[in-house]
C-alpha cells in the first residue's frame, strides 16, 4: 500500500495556491477545506482531492433574521440572585449581560414562560405579584422582605456567541453582528432546508459539507464588558422557544418550568445530578436535533455530497454517544484533538463512515510568529494524541488555519510531513481492529456514555484547577490498555448483568456531584449491586470523594468497601489508629513523591485498610480487601506518565492480575507497548521527547532491551 | 487589702507535711486538697485553710455494684457497619470493644431496647428477624445480601472508664477495676445518699466536697487493645438505662428509639446538627442530672460543709450554662486550665459562690523530672489563661499533683508566688466589675450557649488538625474586649429583638456541622432575620464555610452577604474575574504570610467584593458591603496574637467602627490594654516571655509609649 498518501486534510487560501498544490504531495494531502476567514480558489477546484466547505446553519443571514425576528434563536436566562429590603424589588434583567447580544422575550406570553422565584423558600412567586416593564426592563416584585428572588426569563439571541466569541477574541472591529436563528421554527425550517439546496447549488465543487456549527447550541454567555459570563459546552439552556417547549409539554405530559432548564442557576451543568425532568427534557431536544440535522444530511446525500459534523461547536443535541446518533446519517465527524480525551471523544463515535482529528496548532499568528515554535507545539498534540488513537483511531487527520503562514516554517513543515507518515503507518497497521485490552474497565457516574470521555472536561482539552486531578483519570484511560466503558447508574438497575462482565469499576469526583453521583448512592439498589461486584472479585477504584454522600452513618456511602471515610466532624471522636504507610504493587514505578493533585480532603483509613501513601494524617493513597475483592482510593491523579502508570496497576491490582503485569508491557513508564492481536502487529511508543530506553515485554512474557530516539514509534511483527 | 493571702489552692499529701505549711505562706493558699493517689495527713486538719476532698459519686464499691449488678451504670453501644453477604450475617457485639470494660445487658428486654438497623435502607430490622446468643454474643441478623447491618445495644460499665484511663495510661499494675454504678436507679440512689453522708461523717475535718466526677458520665470506649476507641466529652450516650428511658418516653409521650442516642454511629456529637429528639433527650437528662445532683448539694450541705463540681470528668449532664443550673445549689466550680477557652468555660459559669481554676502543670513526674522545666509550662499556661481571667476571672487558682515533686525547682516555687501575687492583684483591681466591652458578638450556631466556649474543643484545651484554625476564633475570643454570647438558631427563632442588640455574628466551621448549622439555613425566618441584621447595619465574619448547605442555588446560603461562594464544581461554568487582593483596615496588622491554617476550600469571591487575601485562586480573606452592613469571609483562624488582632479589626470594621480602634490599645499586638471602667483602672498585658514595646491608646484617644518587661502585666489609675 502507498503510504505516502490520504487520510490528510489542508486549509488552503487565495494566496497560497500553488503552494496548495506543492504541500498536498509532500503531506499526502488528499483532501483541501476553507476555514473561517478564507476563501476557497477556484483553480484548486479540479484538483485530485475531497474539498471540504464549512457551513453554517443558525446563521450568516442576518436578513433572513430580521425579517422573522420570532423565529430568532432563543436562550434561559437567570438574573443574579437579589434581596429585596422591603416588600417590593426591581430587578433590572439585562444587569450583568452584553446589552447587545440578549434581548428578552416578551412577544410570547412571559407568565407562562418566565418564572420568578423566591429562592429562599424556594417556591414560585405567583405571576399576579410580579410584572415587567418592557420600556426599562425591569421586573417588578411584590416581596417578602429578605427574601432571595431571581427571575428566570426568555432573551432572542440577537448575536450568535460563537460569533461574538470570534469577534471578540480576534479584535473584529466593526463586524455586523450575526444572528442566530431558530431552524426548528416552521418558516426557518423551511427557508433553512431551500438555503441548504441553494448554497449546495452554488457550491458545484464542494464534496463535504462540513456543518460548522449544527443548530441545537451551547450555552454561551457574555457579562457587559464583553467578557465571557457563562460557558457550558455541553449546556442546554440556548436552544429553546414557546414553540419547542408545548412540544416537550405534550411528549412527557406534564407541564413545563423554566426551572427544569434554570436549575437554581446551574443550569444543569455536568457536575449536577441530573433530575428526571432535565433528563426528559434532554431526550425530547436530542430526538428533535437529530430529527432536523437528518434532513439536512439527506439533502446534502440527495445532492450528491457528503455531511460532515463538526464536533466543536454547537454539536452538542446530537449525543453521538446514544443510541439513534447513527440515524441522522453523518458521513463523517471532524473535531480538534487537543488530547487523549478529546480524541477518544471523536474516535469513539460510530455511525458515522469516517472519523477525523484536527490536530495543532492551528496556522494562527499566536503560533506561527518569528521566534514562535511550532514544531514544538505540534510534537506535544502529536504525542498526546497518538497514544489515544493507538487504542481507537481516528480514520483521518488534518490541519487548520492560514497555510501561507506555516510555509515560513520549514522545520515545521518537515514534522507535518513525518506525523503524516506515520499516521499512515499507524493506520494501516491496527485498522479494523480491537486492540489488546488487558482488562473491562467502567467509569461509573449519573451520565453514563452520554459523556463518554467528556467527564470533568470544560471543553476541548481545557480542566479547572478544581478538577485537572480527576480529568487526569480520563486522560489516562484515554491511552491506556483497557476496554473502557462508561456506565450510568440507571444502566445498573436498567440490567442486572452489566457488571458481570467488567473488571474494575472506577468512581471518580467530588461529593454530591454527577461524576460520583451523590444520593444514587442511597439507592439499595446501587450500593448493593456494587458492593455484590466487588466482594464477589471485582475491582473498585475511587478517586477523590467516591461514592460520597452523607446518610446511613457515612460520608463515602462504601466506606467499607473503600477502606477510607472523609472526616467531615462527625467522626472525630473516634480514635485512628490505622496511619502507617507500606510498600506494594501499585507504587512500585512511582517516584518518591507522589503528585496527587490539590485534593487536600481529611480522608483517614479505616481498620483492615492499607495505606500506600499519606500526608500530615490525610489519606491519599490506600487499598482495602472487600470479600473477594479489591478496593483502591487515591485523592486525585493529575494525568502523568508515571501516574498513568500507577492507574495501571492499580487497575491490575484491584482486579487480581499482578502476575500478569509482563504481558505487553514496557518497564519504563515513558513508553507503552500496543499490541493488535488480530494484525500479528504490535508497537512500542515512546511518549515523551527524549530518549528512552526500556524492557519490552511481549505478549508471552518474553521481552528485550530496546533504546528509542525521542516520540519514536516501532513497529514489529508478532 | 492585704494581696498576701488568699484565693489560691494548694496540694499536699503524707510525706510534706511542714512543706505544706511553708509553702502556705509563701503562695499565699487558703485551701487544701488531697489528690488521686494522695492522702490528707491528720497533722493539718486544724490548719486555718480550707480542706477540699475529692468524691466519687459512681464508683470505688465494688462490692455495692456487684451485688447490684442490674444497677451498673450502662451505655449505648452500635456495633461496626457489616455487610451481609447472604440471607444470615452474624455480629459479635463485643468485637473492637475491651472485653472487661462492658458487659451486653441481655437482663431487660433486648427486643424492646436494642435495634438492629439495616444500614443501606436506613430502616429498623424487625425484631424477628434477628436474635442474640448470650452463649457466643452473637446477634444472628436475617438479611438482605448485600446491605450493611448494624447493632446497637446497651451494655454494662463493667470497668469506669476514666478508672481505666488512668489506670491503662499511668500502667497501674494489678489494680482492681472500679464498676461504675448508676446512682439514678431506686436502690443504688438511697444507698448514694447515706453512702455520701457517711463520707462526710467519716471526713468531719473536710470543708468542701470536691465531686469529682458527678454521675452523668460522658462516652469514652476502649478497644481489644485497651486504646481509646472513641470519647466525646459532651457525650450524652453512657449513662443510659431502660429505667431512665421509660421514664423519658412518659415525658416526651413518643417511643422511645435507641437510634435517639445512636445517631447511625456518630452518637449525637458536637458536630452533628441536634435533632428534636436528642434534644428532647437532653433536656430530660439534664433535669434529672441537676434533681439528683440538687440532693447530693443537699445532703452537703445540710452536713455543713460545701459541694464544688470538678469541671473535668463527669459534668456534662448538668449543663452549667443553661437556665436552671443554679437551682443545683453548687457552691464552687474547679476546673483544669488549658487555655482562654477553657478559662472561660469555668469562670462564666453563673449560679455558683465562686469558680476555681487549676493551672498546669499539674506536679506529676512528667515535668517534675531532672532537665525539666516547669517554670515555662506554668509562664505558658498562666499567660494564656490570664487573657481570659482579666475578661472574666475566676475566683481562685490552684495547682495539683505531688507537692513532694514541686519541692526540688525553687525557682518554680518563686514564679508561683508571683503568679499568685499577680492574681490577687488582677483579682483585687477588676472584682465585680464588668470590662470595657468595644462590642457585642454573638457566636452562632446549633447549640448556643449550651456549649459556650466549648465549640470545637476535644476537652479541655486540646483540638485536632481537622478545627485548630476554628478553635482558634473561639480562644482569640476569651481574651478580647468583647461582650461574647452564643446563640443558637432556635434563639433567633425564639425572639425576634435577639439581634438588635448585638454588633457582630460570628459562624465558624464546616458545613452541614452544628457550628455551621447546615439545614437552618435553610429555614426562611434564620436566613432572612440574619440578612436583614446586616442589611440594617450589623456585621457578619464567616470562617471556613459559614452558612453552607446546598439548596437554592447556592452553597453558602448567606453568599450575597459574604460576598464569596464555594465551588463544588456546580459553578465552574461561571467565568471569575474577581481575583485582585486589596490593602484593608483589616490587615494593617498582619504580616505578608498570614496563617490562615489548613482549610484548603475553593472559596472565590463574587462581584463586589473585595478580596484582601488569596492564595491560587482560594480567597483566604474578603470584605463585602451588604446594605448598611458589612461581612468578613475568614478560610481560618489558628489562634495567635496577630490572628487575634485581624479577628479583632475584623469586628471593628464590620461594625463601621474603625475610627474607635485608638482606645483602649496597644499599638503592638503581643500587648493588650483591658479597662475597668467602674472601677477606674486599666491594665497593659505583655502576652509574650519576650520584652515588648508599645504606643498604649487610652479610652480618650491619649497615648503613651512604653517598654515591658516578659510577661508584665502594668496597672494603672484611670
Amino acid at each position: 500500500m502507498n503510504q505516502q498518501k490520504g487520510r490528510v486534510t489542508i486549509p488552503t487560501d487565495l494566496d497560497v495556491i500553488p503552494q496548495t498544490l506543492e504541500l498536498m504531495e509532500e503531506w499526502g494531502a488528499d483532501a483541501i477545506r476553507d476555514c473561517d476567514g478564507t476563501d476557497f480558489p477556484k483553480e484548486l477546484c479540479d484538483v485530485d482531492a475531497k474539498i471540504y466547505s464549512t457551513y453554517y446553519t443558525t446563521r450568516k443571514d442576518n436578513q433572513w433574521a430580521l425579517e422573522n425576528p420570532e423565529e430568532i434563536q432563543q436562550v434561559y436566562v437567570m438574573t443574579p440572585f437579589y434581596t429585596a429590603d422591603g416588600d417590593v424589588l426591581k430587578i433590572h434583567l439585562m444587569k450583568g449581560l452584553y446589552p447587545d447580544m440578549l434581548t428578552p422575550n416578551s412577544r410570547d406570553d412571559i407568565r407562562r414562560w418566565w418564572e420568578v422565584v423566591d429562592r429562599t423558600t424556594g417556591e414560585v412567586v405567583p405571576v399576579e405579584k410580579w410584572s415587567y416593564s418592557e420600556e426599562d426592563g425591569d421586573v417588578t416584585i411584590q416581596t417578602e422582605a429578605f427574601h432571595e428572588y431571581t427571575v428566570s426569563f426568555l432573551a432572542y439571541i440577537m448575536w450568535d456567541p460563537v460569533h461574538m466569541y470570534n469577534a471578540v477574541t480576534n479584535d473584529w472591529q466593526g463586524v455586523e453582528h450575526q444572528i442566530t436563528f431558530d431552524v426548528r421554527q416552521p418558516k426557518t425550517h423551511d427557508y433553512t432546508m431551500k438555503r441548504l439546496r441553494k448554497f449546495i447549488e452554488d457550491h458545484p465543487y464542494v464534496n463535504v459539507l462540513r456543518f460548522t456549527t449544527f443548530f441545537h447550541q451551547f450555552t454561551l454567555l457574555f457579562d457587559e464588558m464583553a467578557r465571557e459570563k457563562y460557558v457550558d459546552w455541553y449546556g442546554y439552556s440556548a436552544s429553546v422557544s414557546p414553540y419547542i417547549l408545548e412540544q416537550f409539554e405534550k411528549e412527557v405530559g406534564y407541564k413545563f418550568r423554566p426551572e427544569f432548564i434554570i436549575d437554581q442557576g446551574y443550569y444543569n451543568n455536568q457536575y449536577r445530578v441530573p433530575t428526571k425532568e432535565f433528563q426528559d427534557f434532554q431526550a425530547f431536544q436530542r430526538r428533535e436535533v437529530r430529527r432536523i440535522a437528518k434532513e439536512m444530511v439527506d439533502i446534502t446525500h440527495e445532492c450528491g455530497k457528503e455531511a460532515m459534523m463538526f464536533l466543536g461547536d454547537h454539536w452538542i443535541g446530537t449525543e453521538p454517544f446514544l443510541e439513534g446518533f447513527e440515524e441522522i446519517g453523518l458521513d463523517a465527524i471532524v473535531g480538534s484533538v487537543g488530547n487523549g480525551s478529546t480524541l477518544r471523544l471523536i474516535s469513539d463515535i460510530k455511525g458515522v463512515k469516517y472519523t477525523e482529528g484536527r490536530l495543532l496548532p492551528y496556522f494562527f499568528p499566536d503560533v506561527f510568529h518569528e521566534g514562535g515554535d511550532p514544531v514544538k507545539e505540534a510534537k506535544i498534540n502529536w504525542v498526546t494524541a497518538r497514544r489515544a488513537i493507538l487504542r481507537k483511531p481516528i480514520d483521518r487527520i488534518g490541519y487548520g488555519g492560514y497555510l501561507k503562514l506555516a510555509l515560513d516554517f520549514p522545520e515545521f513543515i518537515d514534522y507535518v510531513k513525518s506525523v503524516t507518515d506515520e499516521f499512515r503507518t499507524l493506520y494501516d497497521n491496527i485498522k479494523g481492529c480491537v486492540p489488546y485490552c488487558v482488562k473491562k474497565v467502567a467509569v461509573l457516574n449519573c451520565w453514563g456514555k452520554m459523556r463518554a470521555w467528556g467527564n470533568h472536561m470544560v471543553h476541548h482539552a481545557l480542566y479547572q484547577k478544581e478538577n485537572y486531578f480527576y480529568a487526569g483519570v480520563v486522560e489516562a484511560l484515554s491511552g491506556a490498555p483497557f476496554d473502557v466503558k462508561f456506565i450510568s447508574f440507571q444502566d445498573i438497575l436498567d440490567d442486572a448483568k452489566l457488571l458481570d462482565d467488567i473488571d474494575v469499576i472506577i468512581n471518580v469526583g467530588d461529593a454530591d456531584t454527577a461524576h460520583t453521583g451523590g444520593e444514587w448512592w442511597v439507592n439499595p439498589e446501587i450500593s448493593a449491586a456494587v458492593r455484590k461486584f466487588v466482594y464477589n472479585g471485582g475491582g473498585f477504584i475511587g478517586i477523590g470523594e467516591p461514592t460520597a454522600h452523607q446518610a446511613n452513618g457515612h460520608f463515602f456511602q462504601l466506606a467499607n468497601v473503600l477502606g477510607v471515610e472523609e472526616e467531615t466532624g462527625f467522626t472525630l471522636g473516634y480514635d485512628k489508629y490505622n496511619w502507617e504507610s507500606h510498600e506494594h504493587f501499585i507504587t512500585e514505578d512511582s517516584s518518591d513523591e507522589i503528585d496527587f493533585g490539590e485534593n487536600l480532603k481529611s480522608i483517614y483509613a479505616l481498620e483492615g485498610a492499607k495505606i500506600l501513601v499519606q500526608k500530615g494524617k490525610r489519606v491519599r493513597l490506600a487499598v482495602n480487601e472487600f470479600g473477594k475483592g479489591r478496593a483502591v482510593y487515591m485523592c486525585g491523579l493529575p494525568y502523568s506518565f508515571e501516574n498513568s502508570r500507577m492507574l495501571y496497576r492499580s487497575i491490575l491490582w484491584s482486579s487480581h492480575d499482578e502476575e500478569h503485569l509482563y504481558k505487553w508491557f514496557s518497564s519504563n513508564y515513558n513508553v507503552e507497548v500496543h499490541a493488535y492481536v488480530e494484525n500479528g502487529k504490535y508497537c512500542v511508543v515512546n511518549n515523551t521527547y527524549e530518549p528512552q530506553e526500556t524492557t519490552v515485554y511481549r505478549g508471552d512474557g518474553s521481552s528485550f532491551e530496546l533504546k528509542m530516539e525521542a516520540n519514536e514509534i516501532i513497529w514489529y511483527e508478532m
